[in-house]
C-alpha cells in the first residue's frame, strides 16, 4: 500500500555542526535500510529546498507512522502524508 | 530528469456524459502511451479525490510542458509541477 | 485501519429539487449500508455547514478510494482524507 | 455533545529530555483519566505528525475549554475545535 | 451556551430580483423571530461586506445546527462557527 | 460604534512564571476597568485556544487603537479588528 | 476618521457590454460625487488588476457601510476594510 | 524600470473555439509588438500551467497598467505585479 | 509615482528597552524627514496592530527600495509593496 | 533550460555583524561567478523585501539543485523554484 510523503527539514540554526552531522548520518543509515528492505520505495530531493518527496510501501497506517516517527530527523521535520490508490489508467 | 506533478481534475458539472466519456477515453490512451514509452513513470490516484500524483521522466522543461499541455483533460485540470533532483541518501 | 475524512458538499444552485432529492436519497442508502457493514464507523455533521466528518475502517487505501468515489454525491463533494494511527495514550 | 479537536504539539527543541518526559507522562495520565470517565471519546494519531484528532463528549462549551486548557501540553499545542451535530443519515 | 458565527452571503448574480427579495424577506422574519425569543443574541453587519457576525445562545450543538440550516439564505451562505466559553476576566 | 476584535495571545515559552502572572494580572485589571466603563462590551474565550473575541464600543478608530495598544499583553498578541455596522434585520 | 478599502471588481463574463457600461458609468458618477464632497479621499488603481485601493473619511462605521453598499458595482466587488488611526510619527 | 508579472489565463470553458482563437491571435500580435518595441522584455511559459511569467521594462506604473489592461486576454487573466529593483550583487 | 506599502513591525521580545527606544527614535527621524521632503506622502497606523499603511511618491522602483531598505526598522519589518496607477474615475 | 527562482533571505537577528558580512561577501562572490559563467542569467531585488527573483539557465534539475544548495546563504533562505518553458508567442 503506497503513500506519498513530503518532508521539510528545519534544523535549528544554532545546532552544532557535530550534532547536525551525527543526526544526518543516522538518518541516512535509517533511510537506506528502509530503502533496501523495500518499504521506502522512492526518495527524491525537491530542487532548491531542504525537502524531499518520498513514496512508502507499507502494510498499514500504523506501520507508516511507526516508521516515520522513528526517523532521527523526525523532531526537525514537517511531514504531509497523502494516501495513494491504484489509478484506473495506470499500466500495470 | 524527473518531475512530480499533481493534477486535479474539474470536469464541468454540466458536461454531457458522452463528452465526458470521450475525453476520459482519449486521456487514458494518451496516458498509457506515455507510460509505455517510459516518460510517464508513475501514476497514482489521490485517495478520495479526482486527482493524481504522477512522476515524469523527460529530457527538459519544454518536453514536459508539451506533454502536459497535450493531455485531453488539460483544459479541465489544475497542475502543480515540482522538479526533482537526486537525493544524496537515495540507494542506487 | 482508520481514516478521518472531511466531506464538503456543493450542490449546484441550479440543480432541480427532484434531482437533488434523488441524489441525496441514494447517498443516504449507500451511506447507511456502509455504516451497517461496519466500514463507515462515524458520521457527524459539522455545525453550520453542509459538511461532515467521517471515520472509515477499511483494509487499505484502494478500498477507501473505491468506497468514497462510489458515493452518489462524490461529483459534488470536496474531500480531505487523513490517515489515522493508534495513539500511544489511547485507552483500549 | 460532541466536538472534534485537532491538536498539534510543538515542544520547544531546547526543552530538556527530563522535562519533556515529565510533561508527556502527566499528559498521558490526564488523557487516560478523561478517556476512562467517558469524556475523551476518541484519540487518534495523525500519521506522520506529532498531532492527534480527538472527539470529546461534554455537556457544554465551558466544560470543553476547562478540560482542554487543563492539558499539561496545552501551552505547547495549537488546537482547532469543531462542534459536531447529529447527521441525518447516521445510523443509530 | 454561546457561539460566534460569521455568515457570508453569496446570492447568485442571475437570481431574479423577485426571488432575491422573497428569500431576504423570509430570512428577516426568521432572524427576527429568533432574536426575539433570545437565541440570536447579536447580529452585526461587517462593514463593506454582505456578511454578518452573529452570537447565538442555544442549549447545544444540535440546536444550533438546526437553527442555522433552517435559515432561508442557508444554501447561499458560507458559515464559520466558533464555540465560546466564559472568559476568566469577564465582568459578570 | 462597535468593533469585533479577535486577540491571540502568544506568551514566550521562556517567560518566567512571575513575569507572566504579573502581566496577566495587569491585563485583567485593565480589561475589567474598560468593561466597567462600557467600552469593552463583550469578552469571550475561544474554546481550546488562548484567544478571545471581544466587542468594543468606542467613539472612533483612534480611541480603539489607543485602548488596544495600551493592553499589557499587547506586545504578545496578534489582533484582528473588524468594524461593525448596524444590521438592517437587527431587532433594536 | 479614515479607512483603507481594497475593492476587487469581478464583472460576470457574460454580462452584456451595454449593462457593463451602464453600471460603470453610474459607479463613476457615484464615486466622483463622493470624492468631491470629501468623503472618498483617495482612489488609486492597483497596477495590473481590476482593483483599487481607496481611502474614505467618514464619521463612523455605519456611514462607511452605507456608502460602500450603495456603490453600483457593490454586488460585483469583494471589499476588505481596514480601519486607520493616526500614526505617532506622522507629520501634521 | 522592471516589473515581474505573473499572468494566469482562465478562458471560460463555454467560450466558442472561434472566439478563443480570435482573442488568442490578437493577444499574440499585441504581445509580439510590445516585445519588439522593447517593453515586454521576457515572456516565459510556466510548465504545466496556462500561465506565464513576464518581465516588463516601462517608464512608470501608469504605463505598465495601461499596457497590461490593454491585453486582449486581460478580462480572462489574474495578474500579480512585483516591482523589481537593481540587485547589489548583479553583474553589469 | 505612487506605491502603497504595508509594514508589519516585529521587534524581538528580548530586545532591550534601550535598544528598542533607540531604533524607534531613529525610525521616527528618518520617517519624518522623508515625509517633509514629500516622498513619504501618507503614514497611517493599522488599528490594533504594530503595522502601518504608507503611500510613497518616488521616481522609480530603485528609489523606493533604497528608501525602504534604509529604514532603521527594516530588519524587523515585513513589507508588501503595491504599485499604484491613476484611476480613471479619480477626480483631479 | 530556464528556471525562475524566488529567494527570501532570513538572517537570524542575533547573528553577529561580522558573521553576516562574511556570509554575504561569500554569497556575492559565488553569485557573481555564476552570473559570469552564464548560469545565473538574471538577478533582481524585490522592492521592499530582502528577497530576489532570479533566472537560471542550467542543463538539468540536478545541476540547479547543486548550484542552489551551494549558496552560502542557502541555510538562511526559503526558495521557490518554477520551471519555465518556451512561450509560443515569445519573439526569438
Amino acid at each position: 500500500m503506497l503513500y506519498l510523503v513530503r518532508m521539510d527539514v528545519n534544523l535549528p540554526l544554532d545546532m552544532s555542526q557535530e550534532r547536525a552531522d551525527a543526526v544526518k548520518s543516522q538518518e541516512r543509515k535509517y533511510s537506506q535500510q528502509l530503502q533496501r528492505d523495500g518499504r521506502w520505495v522512492h526518495l527524491w530531493r525537491v530542487v532548491g529546498e531542504y525537502s524531499n518527496y518520498s513514496v512508502f510501501d507499507v502494510s498499514d497506517n500504523d506501520e507508516l507512522h511507526e516508521l516515520l516517527s522513528g526517523l532521527p530527523l523526525f523532531p526537525y521535520m514537517d511531514m504531509k502524508v497523502t494516501p495513494l490508490a491504484k489509478h484506473p489508467s495506470a499500466v500495470d
